[in-house]
């Protein structure tokens, strides 16, 4: 009967022992019964939750790391029963922020990772000594033939990734089946005149019948890659666009952060973009750099990639992609803070930099070969 | 070109101004990209959000209601692009909290409100002068025969609403197709013997293909109700469960809690799961009650329940479910707090004050009855 660990970090107020609050989260969220109600063979079965460590923050008077153990099979069943284990009912507490897990591989067909990751990306791209370089088609409310065009430029400038938007989806100015045909259409053209590898990876952000119906023409019209927020269609429906379709995977953190506001409650980043996130198969996972119009620190975004490209269990490694606010005059700083293995996405300041936006993502691609020491592959 | 509008609570810092925050969210929500890059066409078509009305706070130096006009055609596509538009991306950033929202006759088929409501639950229990008497299968590790033995004592005794514990769904111990099937035909011998009208509510907690399968086979068993986590398995596949099938709706909170954790970023109680769940479709929305093991304020309490019951365009009402650590002992308090039109859930304590289940589920009857005046209608 094998378990998982959840670490926990927890916040306790003065009348509040760290054991106590650890106990009550193993009852919480397991069999969500008082202790003396619980059936015997439904404990000895594992049932509860299981303190595994407490260990008091050393520079911290009232912080501690907690790791609880779960049985396995109360939460592999589905993405959302997982998460319903980690965190369902407290997330209605207080002061609990998750830390980080570590899954045996009876977790290996729940989460099978990134299908691509860092280096079936690169393979598909043929680009390998460089950060990619990632712009989007914005903003909402243009036409598919205003979108598809730009596009086109971006393309033929070099970028390696088109995304939609993330708040461009399937609106009445720019319905999503007829746009992905045009964008499409105009990156295969590109590609074609330029000798580009453009991928064009639209936003899908619809309920799961029509998504799916979406993806099905996506795969149709050979688009190679899509771009979706967990948090805003499910994490399972996520989780299932890995299992059941074969295109790089991007994910967004739309509407995710709540669990980020508090550092006392909801998850640290590093684990939920990152850990969560790859598992659920994100090839390539956006966050807000630190410094731009978002609140991450810089050891936020630090662990963030550790967590997207350090070894976890046999998973393949996933790109961080800081985004928000970016420019391309930071581009040697965002080198130096994130290496290689990183997906550089600049949107607006492209729009800002030249009317010709070939020209932007031309000079995108430059700056971004340049910090590499490499000329360009284009 | 219609517009709907979202009030948001915002506090600002000391070098912040609201109107200043305001623009921000205006074009972070929609557009974003800076200011000066807005195409005119975009900007004629309406695109960029609209500041309609900023009032600070009487009772606070720094805290303002803000209220901003989206163009309805930007987030009526789906539920998620609905809070794509609402809160994606600023739910990153600090200190802004949605408060309500106005929303014209657009979007009456993408939330169509509950299915039955309060009237329409009531005629199918044939339960009108008292509130609603709402027990729960667990702990989680037991047998699907076991749980199908509990149902059965809880319907004898009365119960009108059985559902399964949130964090029972698709284990290897109770599977879900066996589970329901037991459970359901448990229920349904139990009602045929006693003369009972009790309904069995499956928790639905699974990636959106297998939940298809899972909703066709409960409703293949005659199953009337399923529970369902919105913020667990998506908003979008919890409407979808509306719209496409036939089932009284109970929406659980869980994994929601960190809308609520700061009265300063997120969503009141009363927006998220009284007003948002019962536009997805809840006919009756669980939430953790104030006193119990939960941090709801009893104002919380009060406010989410008059945005389940409250007109809201031509929507019908909801239960509120106030639940959470309830007991026997203090169900005279809760029909003074929330009166008649509501769905009281005891689980834990069941088990506590009987071993008989049938005896326990009776007494709760006879309190809720007693309490509201009238004799046991079973």
């Amino acid at each position: 009967m094998s378990r998982f660990e959840v670490d926990y970090i927890v916040t306790v107020a003065k009348n509040q022992s760290a054991e106590t609050l650890a106990a009550e989260i193993c009852l919480e969220q397991t069999v969500e019964i008082p202790e003396d109600c619980i059936p015997s063979h439904v404990r000895e079965k594992g049932l509860p939750g299981k303190i595994e460590r407490i260990a008091k923050e050393e520079t911290s008077d009232n912080r501690y790391l907690i790791t609880i153990s779960y049985l396995s099979g109360i939460a592999d069943s589905s993405v959302s029963q997982f998460l319903n284990t980690l965190f369902g009912n407290i997330s209605l507490k207080n002061n609990i922020r998750i830390n980080g897990i570590r899954l045996g591989n009876e977790f290996s067909s729940l989460f099978p990772g990134p299908l691509y990751g860092v280096s079936g990306i690169r393979q598909a791209l043929n680009v390998y000594d460089r950060p990619l370089v990632c712009t989007a088609l914005k903003p909402a409310g243009l036409s598919s033939s205003e979108l598809a065009a730009m596009a086109y430029a971006f393309a033929k400038g070099g970028a390696d990734i088109i995304k939609d938007d993330h708040g461009i989806s399937n609106q009445r100015y720019s319905r999503f089946d007829e746009r992905i045909v045009r964008v499409q259409n105009a990156v295969r053209e590109a590609n074609a005149k330029y000798g580009t590898s453009t991928i064009y990876a639209p936003m899908v952000n619809d309920e799961p019948s029509v998504m799916l119906k979406q993806l099905d023409l996506c795969a149709r019209n050979g688009i190679k890659g899509v771009l979706a927020a967990p948090s805003l269609i499910g994490y399972g429906a996520f989780a299932e666009i890995r299992r059941n379709h074969e295109f790089i995977l991007i994910a967004h953190p739309a509407l995710a952060g709540t669990f980020f506001y508090s550092p006392e409650h909801g998850a640290t980043p590093a684990f939920f973009l990152g850990t969560l996130f790859r598992l659920l198969g994100a090839d390539i996972s956006i966050f807000p750099n630190s410094g731009g119009r978002f609140l991450f620190s810089p050891s936020d975004c630090d662990s963030l990639c550790d967590s997207l490209r350090n070894p976890l269990n046999a998973l393949k490694a996933a790109f961080p992609a800081p985004a928000g606010g970016m420019r391309i005059s930071n581009i040697p700083e965002m080198y130096d803070r994130y290496g290689k293995d990183t997906v550089f996405i600049i949107g607006g300041n492209l729009l800002q930099i030249s009317s010709d936006l070939s020209e932007s993502a031309g000079m995108f691609l430059s700056a971004v070969s340049a910090v590499s020491g490499k000329s360009e592959t284009a």
